[in-house]
């Protein structure tokens, strides 16, 4: 029974249901769950940690590579099992208990997180659920669709729960990367020079009497939620291709551009898939997740690599990969998300970093969390790791939301995860502001006239011209810098009160 | 004639005035000087750059390591030569000129400046003006008591101007250590494992017929006019040794602590200053700026290696350490700035991170550069490579400035340059908050109870519980977000119209 995916035979005898499983699980425990935006979840864990938790209400803090798919975040957060979650979330149930002070929700680089359990800041990992396609002769684990932080958290629990998952097809082995950086100060190189270079080992080495329950499910990944392109999700596309070549022609980049890094979302996602239609060959990619863009590049010929921490597509294309899986095997490779958000590497290879802003102020700071500069939507995730560290980060929005509610560009974003000196170009579909090597007063006409939506830009350019009469390098008049999430908060628009 | 300083004889005849080296430099130029933290800058050139300045009006871009000594930058700017400015600046005069925005300053991360360069992004670098200690037989330049952008710079320059400083000490040469990356994509992992490594060449290498003009100098170095230690800077640093004592009694952090990075700075000296005092030994750093501290800590026996990329300290130290350079030799080595302050080698070094705020706000995000959110103090330095890359951010200030008109705690910091994801201590005289694996919320009474002087305490609490009206991860009442900045502003005090 299950000898392709339990080979070790000895570890036959601890297969059980997720409900026994999860009574390895008591209160005030700290848990490492594999999954990484919705890919390579534990699937029927959580859904037992709920049920055992109404009988035995117990808190915990829940830590995962990224987000969760399966609605797992919100029956966790109904049962009342969450006291702490970290580092990324995106579900609405969750999202709501947060934003009541009800969860605490630590919002992390997802590139530290092992860091800090490494280095003993949460206490002891107690328990590691990972889902797995296979569990090898001696003892391996072959994580599924993501890696995310499963290795580490395989390596340092007490105790490791692997949830065998049948639906995932057992081509996932061969695809990984697992490279564990050593204890410092006595840590190696990470040794990447290439997208494509293997520097580790295909699965993940614990010891196998540490695996204290295997379950069996059958469940696969949830589809992404990311939407189409549409028509400006296409112009943003269009102005960044045109952007890329006029800076190949003026040989600030290489004719085969650097490796790509494209954050998680329907507006990263769509841009990448603007790329199809573009001169550009031989792209690689070097980042968190792979989307529906990055197999629609593979397929299209334009893209020869990818490398990522979890494969989130939809239906259609999970159907398209998941069943021809070997087509990919050597196009792509699966790494913890450490190594795929390393600062060390992104400099190396000097990538661009594209990922989605929620609002960017006049000076080119970069909101990526926070609505109203309160209210938490899903987390930085690996935003920070690359920005701060890549050849050319890149912010893409659109101009306006809720029907012109809302602008994008505003005087001061009520929360910078990403400051000026990090923000390289902002992109929205009104156009491109590429703020390298300007001072932050150069910045503002190139942003209000370039990226903001028309029906703002006069609001912007007045506020800009009140704030000069205070001086300064970054000119600010700050008794009205937030009138317009004031507007919004207090009025449902932006606008109104003008 | 100087045959020591100038051994490659060839160039003997390029000797010439600072005022006939000046001719090579025009209007609209993009200039690279040497000189880190008023360390190893060339000393006649600036003023002669002026005096040209006054006959031929220009302009250029002034791009530098870090600060300069002797008033560069303040006969620079009266002689209207700087059109830009970057990456750090120190100067009265200079910082007034940025804030009336008559030059525009960019305030960069050290470690991206020649990056910034290599991929022509300012255009290609017309002069470097580098000062040395020699030029070897075979053209090398030796640095003299920094290195920071001046190897790239040398390297990347059309033409260079060599500053031979005969009060520098030959007995520089050989403390230098110069690495510099190859073009991407085909970088190769910089090689530094230990503080100690040794990775590049002694001297700079450029091809000799590039140097067009060598001038003679004999003025040391400005003095560093860091402040000595003072009550509260001892506070600052008693409170970090305790909480470094109980990290080790943890076992989370190593009996001989990482090697640290101290940033520029009386504060950030004194604390460091404070170690003389403290069970720890063997301490290392790897830093950018090399303070009294650094010797002290040596001289007493506690500190055993030190790297950095310059060495900027006050006369006393300079009398007694650059006299006796020889007994240094083994125990320090001097980096470009970019290798000094590399993500990579941060990282995987783990460093301890010590930064000075201007401000903090109560959920720790922290403003280093602008006063009142909009005034240039001096600029980023490389406090963000550091803080985003390192084992633990650490963030320094007094609790309150000018007779407590001023609390360095606040609501919201109207300008952000190290955000909540990277702050991991704040320290004040008061005291010391540890803020990771925190939740915005659970940071709150932390900051103000540990760290807000007594005077602000209420102020804080009052917003905060205003605040928690709206809700949210990171709850704001925006509308009197900076109601003490604007009381500072208008009426001269924080706590003014309450």
């Amino acid at each position: 029974m299950f000898e392709d995916r339990i080979r070790l035979a000895s570890l036959r005898d601890r297969v059980m249901t997720a409900d026994d499983a999860a009574k390895l699980v008591g209160d005030g425990m700290v848990v490492g769950m594999s999954g990484f935006t919705r890919a390579g979840d534990a699937k029927d864990m959580p859904i037992a940690l709920a049920r055992r938790a109404k009988a035995n209400p117990m808190k915990i803090t829940l830590i995962t590579g990224a987000s969760l798919g399966h609605d797992s975040d919100k029956t966790l957060t109904e049962a009342g099992v969450l006291a702490k979650r970290l580092p990324f979330q995106v579900d609405t149930t969750l999202r709501s208990a947060i934003n009541r002070g009800e969860v605490m929700f630590v919002d992390q680089h997802l590139s530290e997180t092992v860091e800090f359990l490494r280095t003993g800041q949460f206490g002891k990992l107690d328990v590691a659920v990972i889902e797995a396609v296979a569990i090898t002769e001696d003892g391996g684990l072959v994580p599924s669709s993501s890696v995310g932080n499963s290795a580490s958290f395989a390596i340092l629990a007490e105790k490791v729960i692997v949830e065998i998952n049948l639906a995932q097809p057992l081509a996932f082995e061969g695809m990984h990367d697992i490279w564990i950086p050593g204890q410092r100060p006595h840590r190696a190189p990470l040794p990447i020079v290439d997208v494509r270079d293997r520097v580790g080992t295909n699965v993940v080495k614990i010891a196998p009497e540490k695996i204290a329950a295997i379950v069996i499910t059958d469940t696969p990944d949830s589809a992404s939620n990311a939407l189409p392109p549409d028509a400006d999700t296409q112009r943003i596309a269009g102005h960044l291709i045109e952007f890329f070549q006029h800076e190949v022609s003026r040989g600030r980049l290489p004719r085969t551009l650097p490796a790509i890094q494209s954050g998680i979302g329907t507006i990263a996602n769509a841009v990448l898939s603007g790329f199809i239609e573009s001169p550009f060959e031989d792209l690689t990619m070097y980042s968190e997740v792979l989307q529906d863009s990055t197999f629609d590049l593979m397929d299209s010929g334009k893209m020869v690599f990818a490398s990522g921490s979890s494969i989130t597509v939809s239906q259609a294309v999970q159907d398209r990969v998941f069943k021809h899986l070997e087509r990919y095997r050597d196009k792509l490779v699966l790494r913890p998300q450490e190594v795929s958000n390393h600062p060390e590497v992104i400099r190396r290879l000097g990538l661009i970093a594209l990922n989605t802003a929620l609002e960017v102020d006049i000076y080119g700071n970069v909101n990526s969390t926070h609505v109203g500069g309160t209210h938490m939507m899903n987390g930085i995730g690996g935003s920070g790791d690359f920005a701060r560290n890549a050849r050319m980060a890149i912010f893409a929005t659109k101009s306006i939301a809720k029907d012109g509610k809302i602008s994008s560009i505003v005087p001061m974003v009520p929360h910078v995860d990403h400051n000026e000196h990090d923000v390289d170009i902002i992109v929205t579909e009104q156009g491109l502001a590429d703020l390298r090597t300007l001072a932050p007063r150069e910045r503002v006409n190139l942003v209000i006239d370039n990226c903001a939506h028309p029906s703002y830009r006069e609001v912007l350019r007045d506020y800009y011209r009140d704030a000069q009469r205070y001086g300064g390098q970054t000119p600010h008049a700050l008794e009205r810098a937030f009138d317009l999430h004031v507007n919004l908060r207090d009025r449902g628009s932006m606008l109104t009160g003008k």
